[in-house]
């Protein structure tokens, strides 16, 4: 009977919530009152032989790495084993206009006044209101209640551009590289801060794929996580990759990108010594990638995603070849990334070729 | 007795408060606990027959119009009158390091926790510790207790950068245009955001001289908040002009700029009607203003505030003065303001001019 009072939650057609794992999916139960009217991808990573339970009550599909070799073929190669980056898989099978990511150490977490934060919600309103790359506004989201655009903001600005991103916070455990994690063990983020904003055009930032919410039909096929995990020389960086390549794309496209609420409570922090070997490569590598993707241009004929990222290939193989062989692959697997897209997208194929078959 | 045991707060000889005001200074009282070991500098704007009162145990010096013109002589020409713009002259006369300036109508603003917020302090934390303007923190200020540079963060950024602006915020009377004012009458801005944030490189914003400050030694020649008021076209665009202007000098000389915290308490809104007589030409002046500055490209050897400024009042002149000929007169009098700055900051004239008498 209470089931008949529940109300349709916000794009419950419209979007899919892709969880990466290699465990049981107990997380799940505390996100009951806010998932269950969703559809789920899990990705299982790891052992595909072992058995992932989910919660009962939970709509989902499931795939495993022989799912993902039966489905892509030869084309499989682009996605990362024994990482979570294997997460992208599910945002290229998924066939909704939204996607919410999170990880299974992520539990809800509740307002300063108390109130369980619903994550899911406050991403879809980042995603449905506009955001402001253009210039920057002080008090934060003008589109929220209670707030605007300030004085001295130009109003051919106000009316915004899309928001293809949003990237929620954590409070517990931060998101710390290993180094930060072996200096802080005991640090934990207790602050919440009551805002989301616009990351300005032109500015690039750390984005975790932890509590991530996007429009794939606006930037998916740039959500690409990278090479990471089993086989690759790194790891831990895959949502940093996604994160600089969807941004330069987003401000070439005229997208925007929001950072802040929600949190979520980040449960358990991983164990830093392992990290740092993870990590290694990548703490030495982004000093020459933060410079190259700060310099990248797109040329104005790139007027769709797929382009965009396949240009960005060309010059990550260009340019970065010479910090790292690893690069060399990673570019491969960036065109490889976006042939699965398109054989499993074929609308959106068809929308960037410009085709009308 | 109990003076003996008042501790000495931050700064206390380095740092002015510079207040533009027209009425007596009873607003003082409330800060007394915050301000009263500071000197302050007030400007007093309009009739200089008016006498001012100022609260008992303050230390200040005050100028009205006569004095301007006295100790500016011809250059008196740039400070504007009968606009809060000529709390300008407060910087060019201060002989400190950090000029702290705020408005009359603002009062002590309570945290959500009820405790009463210094904001002075909080000011000068900010412009202390150092910005991050070429890479973004989603945890925010990194160098607050409590927080860090996320996983991520390139660590050859981590230094940061000299802070030369921290920018305050106001609850309740929010910082509304005259249109917003007329259409959002009864808005307020009650939500306390917890965050301090480094505005990026590249990024304009609207700076608000309500609760404003800034090292002088680093900025202090930017600050200038152009020709508003009596016999100009044009009011409310003092502070815009004067962030406009101070954050691409501030981008090209690789200083910081903050927003955030701390808030004051801003009474009272100024009428909407008298507002938008004011601010009609700079709602659709900025709309051309803006292009600019985020076009405006500083030569290498523009290393020091008053080059770049004048350089700047040479691209106001060359660019804008097709938007309207105040711009040419705006153009001379950031010329004036500087040759009045080097006469009343020698110090600072040699250095710019690299000068050793």
């Amino acid at each position: 009977m209470a089931d008949a009072v529940t109300p349709t939650p916000l794009l419950k057609d419209e979007l899919d919530i892709v969880i990466p794992t290699i465990r049981n999916l107990d997380f799940l139960e505390m996100w009951r009152p806010f998932f269950q009217q969703y559809h789920l991808i899990i990705v299982q990573d790891g052992d595909p032989a072992k058995t992932i339970k989910v919660p009962e009550g939970f709509d989902y599909e499931l795939y495993n790495r022989n799912d993902i070799n039966r489905i892509l073929g030869p084309k499989a190669s682009c996605i990362s084993f024994k990482d979570s980056a294997c997460r992208c898989f599910g945002y290229l099978v998924s066939k909704k206009k939204y996607v919410f990511t999170i990880d299974d150490d992520c539990f809800v977490a509740t307002e300063p006044s108390g109130k369980k934060i619903n994550a899911l919600e406050q991403h879809i309103k980042n995603l449905l209101c506009p955001s402001t790359p253009f210039f920057f506004n002080t008090l934060y989201d003008p589109y929220r209640g209670g707030a605007d655009f300030v004085r001295g903001y130009p109003f051919s600005l106000r009316e915004g551009v899309p928001t293809a991103v949003s990237h929620g916070l954590w409070l517990n455990i931060p998101d710390y590289d290993a180094p930060t994690q072996l200096v802080k063990p005991l640090e934990r983020n207790t602050r919440y801060v009551d805002a989301v904003m616009t990351i300005p055009k032109g500015t690039l930032f750390p984005m975790c794929g932890m509590n991530l919410a996007f429009n794939r039909e606006l930037i998916g096929p740039a959500m690409y996580f990278g090479l990471m995990g089993d086989g690759q020389p790194i790891g831990r960086y895959d949502d940093m990759w996604a994160g600089w390549c969807t941004k330069v794309i987003c401000d070439h496209l005229g997208l925007g990108v929001k950072t802040g609420l929600p949190y979520i409570y980040h449960s358990k922090a991983s164990n830093p010594f392992v990290n740092l070997k993870k990590e290694y490569k990548g703490i030495y590598w982004q000093e020459e990638l933060i410079p190259f993707f700060q310099s990248v241009a797109l040329p104005k004929d790139c007027n769709t995603v797929q382009k965009c990222y396949i240009e960005l290939s060309k010059q990550v193989r260009a340019k970065l070849s010479k910090v790292d062989d690893y690069f060399v692959k990673l570019a491969d697997a960036m065109v490889t990334w976006i042939e699965a897209w398109d054989e499993l997208n074929p609308s959106s194929a068809d929308l960037s070729n410009g085709s009308s078959k």
